[in-house]
């Protein structure tokens, strides 16, 4: 099944490369466009089963590597595929 | 409204951050995960009024700024608050 990670800089924490987007976007003519953050998504595979355990796994995986909690929010997700 | 863009390699596209977190998380003991794509999370905020034209400035905006479409896919969505 397929997973996903939301990884996005916390409240309050300085992002810069949002700050550089919002600028190119108002340079660009999207001038009421307010409050650009910048993270990442990290789609991967995971052998099919338990999603509870699967969501686990995710967070964990967020824990321990993908996120840098100090500084950054993550959210796990399972993505369905068909009904 | 909140807006957000995910912006990830395209198919045959080689993505060689996603290659290293998934050695990475292979050597951290998380064996069976695969196909590992990183790519990044646009989140911002757009004045309230019509889904539809929201969504448009969304792709407007990926298409001329956030996404290399030669390389990456973009998808658009508007975030709902509460009910």
């Amino acid at each position: 099944m397929k997973g996903r990670v939301l990884i996005s800089p916390k409240k309050g924490i300085a992002d810069p490369q949002g700050t550089a987007v919002e600028q190119a976007l108002h340079a660009l003519g999207f001038a009421d466009v307010r409050a650009v953050r910048v993270g990442k998504v990290i789609d991967l595979e995971l052998p099919e089963g338990d999603r509870v355990a699967a969501l686990a796994a995710l967070a964990r995986m967020s824990e321990q590597l993908l996120a840098n909690t100090v500084v950054e929010t993550y959210s796990c997700s399972i993505l369905d595929e068909g009904a």
